[in-house]
C-alpha cells in the first residue's frame, strides 16, 4: 500500500501558510546576499539518524512555491527505511528559494518523518500478526492531515480524521443518552447513514450492550490481556462482523501480547505524541 | 518574569483554523446527543505526569468560541511545576462545547506543556548561573508562535521568530558573498537598522573575522568546551559588547559544562524536536 | 430525531462571506436613509406557500452579524410543516441590519426549505415503511454542509458528506483496479478503518462479487423492481449486515415500489436539483 | 452578445474553496486506486435533457487546478442549445483529477446550465419585443456572480448585482424618509453619482411622485396588465428617459401579455429558485 | 449629507489584518510591560494642524479587537472642521490595547483625515455653485473603501467604487469597438441594465457622437473653459438628462473657472494623491 | 545597495486582494469589448514628472494575475531617477488584462515612486555624510511591506518593520515600569535575545539614564541641534556601540544641520506621509 496525499489545492494553503510564519516581512540574510536572478544551485538531504522517510513531495513542494522553475530528484520515497547517511532527496532552486524555503521543508519532513519512524517500530511488532496499528485524534493542531499521512507512511491505518467521519460513544456520551442503547439509537438517527459507530467499553457489561445494540465496532479501554481475550472471544462468537480495537497505555514492550489476544486494531497515539523528530540536513551541491 | 501571549487577534484565526480542522462538517456523535442549549457543565483537567503546563488560556479560549458563555477557573498558572495529579483548570460550557473543543484545546495544551516541561529542564540546569537557554526556528510549522510562547514559559529567552526580525550569516552566505566582512557590509545596508547580525563560527579565524566587522552575535557551532573557553575569552577581550551563543547537539548532560564556558546563551531545538507531550486528561464534574 | 447544524465557527464564516457578496462597497439605499443608531424594529417572515422551513437559526445569525443586539423569536421550528401565512420567525433588529440581511437571510432559508419540503414528500411515502431515504453529493457548490442540513431537517438520512468519509466504487473504480475485490482490497488498505465502503452494482454477477469481498453496502443502481427484489433477498441470504441502497432515477411515484423491495435506503437528489424554493416574504412590524 | 466571466482571479478562490469541500481530508476511493501519475484519460460529458449549458470553462479550471496538465476541448459554447444526447465538452486529465473534480465540476454547471435553460425559455417568449428580461438578487449565496452569468447565457440582461451597484427604494425605506421626493434627495446626495436610482411602485400616485422627482427607474410591482400600460403611457409621456421595469409573479404564461405593455424590462427570479438542474453526466473515453 | 461606512462585517477583515501587520508575532515592548489585565486607562487624540477628521469609529473598532471592554467618547464628528489643538476623540481601555492599537488607529485617521481635509478644500471651492466635487478610482490600493468613504466626509460625491459599477468608455475602448457608438450598443447588451454608461470625450466631434448615442454621462477631458462651456450648451440643447464631467488637471485655483462652465460634476484625484496626512497624535489621561 | 521584494508567496495574497477591490463582480467595460482570447498588445509607461520609480516588478505582476502569458520590459529598475518623460517599462498583455490591471498597478506604483522620490530627496541631503536616514512605522495600513521598500527604493534605511523586531520605549512605557531601568530589564527579559532596545529620550537625564542601563539605541526626541551635539558627545564618550537616532519634525531645511551633529540615524516620516504619488500615465503601442 503506498501512502498517498490530497491533491495540492487541498495542501497548498497550508504550505504557503508556513512559509509566510517564517519569512514574515521577508528574509533579511538572503535577500541581501542572492539576488532573485541568481542562477540554480543543488542542495541534498541527508539522514543523520536511521528512520523512515515521510513528506519528501511536500519538501519539494516548498521550494517550487519559492521558484517555479525548482525541481527535485528522490532517491528514497516515503516509507523507505533510511539509515543514517541516507542521501534522501537533491532540490534544484536558485540559492534564495532553498534558503528561504529550507526551514519550512525541513521542519515538516522531519517532524512527519520522526512520526513514520517511531509508528514504523509499533507495526514492526506486529509484522507477521493480522492485527493492524491505528493512530489517533491526538495530533498537532494544523497538521491532521499530514500526521495521519505520516501515520500511514510508516505503516499503520488511519483512524477516523476528525469529529466527523465516525462516531466513538464514551461514557460520558453514554451516561447523557441513558445507555448505550439509547446512544446509539439517537445517533444512529442523525449520522451520514455509512458512518460506522464504535462504542468504547471497560467491562463485560458493557461489551454485552454493545453487542446488542449493534455497535460496528468495539473499543477494549485498557483492559489486562485476559481480559481482552475473553473479549474478543464473546464478541467474535455473537457477531463477526464486529470490528474490535484494543487502546490504552499500548508500548513497544506490550503492543504484542494485545495483538495475541485476537483484536482488530490497536490504536496508539504514541509515535504522534511522543517520537523525536528525524534529524535531516541540507547540504549544498550535489551528493557525492 | 511571564510570558505573554500576542492578542486574541493575531490567535483568533489559528484556534478557529484548528476548531475546523477537528469538527469538519459537524461531531456526529455530540450534536446527536447534546442540543445546544444544554445546561452548562463542569469540566476539569487533570496533569497525569508531573511537568510544567503552557497554554491554559488557549485552551479556555477554545472552548468559548463554542459556547461564549463558557468560563474557566485556572488552579495553576503557565510555567508553574505541576506534578502528576494536579488539578490544573476547570472549564464550564455546554456539554456540546466542552465535548467539541476537548482534543483540539487538550492537543494544544499537551504539546505546549510538553515543550516546556523539557525547556523547564534544560533551563533549571542553568539555574545559578548567567548564562541563558534559547530556542531555534526549528518549530512545528504553523504554530511558531505558540511554540515560542512555551519556550518561554518552560524558562527559556526566544532566539529570533523568524528570517526577518535577526540576521543568520552561515557557510553558505558567506561563501556567496566572499567573506564574513562581505557579508556583513551587504547585509547591513540592506536590513532595518534595529537588527542584530549573528555570525556562525567553527574555527578560531572565523571568529576573528567575526569580531573585525563587528558581527553583534557570534555563534560558536559545535566546538569542545576547551576552544569555546578560548573563544569566549578571545571575544570579551576584543569587545565585551558581542553577545556569544553556543550551539550544536547540547544535551542535559552536556548544557552545565558548555555555559561554564562563559557563552551568554546557549540554544537547542531539543525541547521542541525531541519532547514528549504531556499527558492532561479531561474529567466530567467538578474536582474533588 | 433532530437535525443540527455544527457550530458558528464552522458556520460563520459562509454567512460573512455571503453578506459581503450581496452587501459589495456598501448598501446604499440603506445606508442614506437609516442610520446605524436608529432604533431596532420588529419584522416578521411568512410561507407564502405550504412548506416545511429549514435554517431559522441560519437567518437570526447573519442578522446578529449585522446588529449584535438583534434577537429573534422563532414560531416554528426547522421541521416543522407549515401552511401557507404561517409566521414562521420574527425578528427585532435595526432597520439597517433588517434591510441590509434581509435578502441574503431569505435566499439562505428560502433554498433550504424548499430542499426540506421536497425532501419531506418523498419521506412521507415511506412512513410506513423501514426504507429509509437519502440524499447524494449532488448539491450546490459551497452549500453541501447546509443543504445537506435541510436534506436532514426534511426527514432524510445523510449519505456521505464529502469523497473523504466513504468510498463508493463505481465502474471505473472497479475497471481500473481489475475487479471489485481487487479494488475493496486496495481501498481497505489506505483508507481510515473506520469507514464503510459501497460498491455500485448493476448485475447480478456484481453483485455476487461484491458480496464475496465483503462490500459494507451494496447500492442497486437502476434496476428494474422485480430484479431488486431478487437481489435484495440474495444479499439478505448472503450476509445481514450488508447495507442495501437502491439508486437511479426514483421519483415520487416509484419510491414506494421501490421501498417494498426491501431495500435499506433509497438515494435520490431529486430534493436538490429539482426543487423550487420555498417563498417566504419579510413584512415589518410584528405579525397580528 | 456574449457572456463574459470575470478573471480568474475573482474567480479561482471559489472554485478552490468547493474542491476543498468535496474532497475535505482526501478522495478516499480515487486515491487509492489510480496513481497522481497515472497517465491521462479522456472523459466527455453528454447532456441528458434539451438545454443550454452555461459553465463549461469553469468545469475545465476545475481540472486544471487538480492536473495543470489537463485540457478540454468544448464541442458547444455557453448558450448553445444543446438536445438531449449532445456531447456538450471533452476533458483529458490524469484519472485521479477526472474522478475527483467531476462532482464539483458537474453540479456547477448542471445548476448554471439549469437557469440558462430556463431563462432562454422566458427570454424565447419576447423574442421579437423590445422588452427584455432580467433577473433579480434571490440567489443562492456565494453564487452571486455565477447565478447571474446563467442569467446573461440564457439570454437575460442582468439587474444589479447587490446592494451596492444601484438603488432600489421600497415601501418601507419611502416610509422612513417621509416619501418618495424625500428619499430620492437623500439617497443621491449620499450616493456615487453614476448609480441609478430605482423606486418600486404600485399606483398611479406613487408614480406621479417618482416621475416628479426624477427616478431613473420606475419599477410597476404587481400590476393588472391594462393599469401597467396606463403607466406606461403615463410615464413616456412624462419623461421618455425613465426606464420602467415590470415585476411580480411573473410566469411563462402571463410574460407576453406584460411585455405588451410597453415595459422596457421585465424581472423574475424564477428562472433562479424554480429551476431543475440541467441533467448531464459525464463518459469515460472520447465521444464516438 | 452624512458619510455612512458599510456594516463591520465588511470592514473588520480589513482592520484586524491590519493589526496583525502592526503587532506582527506579538509586541514587544507593550507585552512585557502592561498585563493584559491591568485597569483601563484613558487616551485622547489632539488635532495637531487645522483640518476635517475622518474615520473615529474606525479607531473605536480598532481598540474594541484588542480590548472588547474598551469605549470611546468623539468630541467631534467625521466631517467636523478641526482647528489645530482640537481633542477630536478619547479612548478608554487597557494600557496594551491603547500601545498596540495606537499605530494602526492613528495611521488610518491621519491618512483618511488628510483626504477629507484635502476634499474639503475643493468642495468649499464650489460651496455656492451646483456643481458637485467627485473623486476617482486612484486610491491606495487596499483602501478604496475607506478613501472614498474620506472623501464623501470632506464634502464630495463619490464616482464609481470600482470597474464593475458603472461603465466608462475611453479612447481605446472605442477604437477597439470602432466607434462611440458600437461601444455603446456593445456594453449596453452586457452590462446591469441599471448602470450608466461615460464617455470620454476631447473634441465636439466625439461630444456629438456621443449625443447621438445616448451616454448617460459625457467626460470633457482636459478642455480650455471655453471650449467646456460650449460643450455645455451643446450638450443641455441635445438632452438635459446627459450628465456633464469635467477633468483632468483640475487644480484648487482653476476649480471655480471650471465649474462656471456649468458642468455637473468635477473629477480631482488630488484629495487622494497630492494630500498630506493630518496630523494627530495620542496622549495619555483625559483632556483637560 | 539593491532593494529587494519579499517572495511572491508573501505578496501575492495583497496583489490578488487590490485587484478583486477594484475589479469587483467583473469589468463591464472591458468584457463587453475584449474577448479574454483577444491577441496580446503592447503599452508603455511614461513618468509624466521628475521622479524615483519604485515597484515594477508588482506591475508586471499584477498583468500576469490576469494573463500568465503576459509579459514586460522594464526600461528602468526601481531606484533610477526619472526625468518626466520618461518610459519606464513595457508590458505586453491581453487588452483585457491591461485595461483591468491598469488601474491597481498603476496606483501601486505611482504611491511607492511618490514615496522613493520624496525619501530620494531627504537622502540627498546627507549624500556626503555618514548618517544615514530612516523610515517610521506611520505607514498605509496594508501596505507596510511595499512602504518599507519603496523608502529603501529611495535609499533610505528601514526603521522596524513592527512592533515585534525591536523595542522601543516611550514615555508612558517608561513610567509603567517605574523608570528606564526597569523597563529595560522587565523588556529584556521577555524578548527575543537578537533584538535591541531603543529608548526615546527628550533630556540629559533620560540619556543617562538610558547610558546606564545599556540601551542599544538611544533617541533623541526633539531637540536643537546644539542639545543634540551634545548628547551625542556625551554617548559616544560612554559607550560606542550605542547608536544615536535624532527624530522629531525634520524637514529637508533642518536635516542636514541634524546630521552634523553626529548622529547615526535620521528618521522621519514625512516621505510616507507628505509626499504627493508620482504621476505616470499608461499608453497604448510600443514607446517610439
Amino acid at each position: 500500500m503506498v501512502a498517498v496525499l490530497p491533491p495540492w489545492v487541498v495542501l497548498d494553503p497550508l504550505l504557503a501558510q508556513w512559509l509566510r510564519e517564517d519569512i514574515g516581512r521577508g528574509d533579511r540574510t538572503t535577500s541581501a546576499l542572492f539576488p532573485p536572478t541568481a542562477p540554480p544551485m543543488a542542495a541534498h538531504w541527508i539522514a543523520k539518524a536511521d528512520g523512515v522517510v515521510a513528506g519528501l513531495d511536500l519538501a519539494a513542494r516548498v521550494f517550487q512555491m519559492l521558484d517555479p522553475q525548482s525541481h527535485s530528484q528522490k532517491h528514497c520515497n516515503d516509507g523507505d527505511p533510511c539509515p543514517a547517511g541516507t542521501v534522501v532527496s537533491e532540490f534544484t532552486a536558485t540559492p534564495a528559494a532553498l534558503l528561504m524555503g529550507e526551514r519550512v521543508a525541513l521542519n515538516l519532513v522531519m517532524r512527519l518523518s520522526g512520526i513514520a519512524t517511531a509508528t514504523a517500530a509499533y507495526v514492526a511488532q506486529l509484522a507477521d500478526l493480522p492485527t493492524r496499528f491505528v493512530d489517533t485524534r491526538k495530533t498537532t493542531p494544523g497538521l491532521r492531515i499530514l500526521e495521519k499521512y505520516a501515520s500511514q507512511v510508516g505503516g499503520a491505518t488511519n483512524h477516523r480524521m476528525g469529529l466527523d467521519d465516525a462516531v466513538m460513544l464514551k461514557d460520558n456520551h453514554i451516561a447523557a443518552a441513558g445507555g448505550i442503547g439509547n446512544a446509539i439509537a439517537q445517533v444512529r438517527a442523525a449520522m451520514p447513514y455509512p458512518l460506522n459507530i464504535e462504542v468504547e467499553t471497560t467491562n463485560p457489561a458493557e461489551i454485552e450492550e454493545a453487542i446488542a445494540h449493534h455497535a460496528d465496532i468495539i473499543m477494549l479501554d485498557n483492559m489486562p490481556p485476559a481480559q481482552m481475550r475473553d473479549a474478543v472471544t464473546r464478541i467474535r462468537a455473537a457477531n463477526p462482523r464486529i470490528q474490535i480495537e484494543a487502546s490504552g497505555n499500548i508500548t513497544l514492550a506490550t503492543i504484542r501480547t494485545v495483538a495475541e489476544t485476537g483484536v482488530d486494531f490497536i490504536s496508539s497515539s504514541a509515535p504522534v505524541t511522543r517520537s523525536p523528530w528525524l534529524d535531516i540536513s541540507m547540504r549544498w551541491g550535489r551528493p557525492t
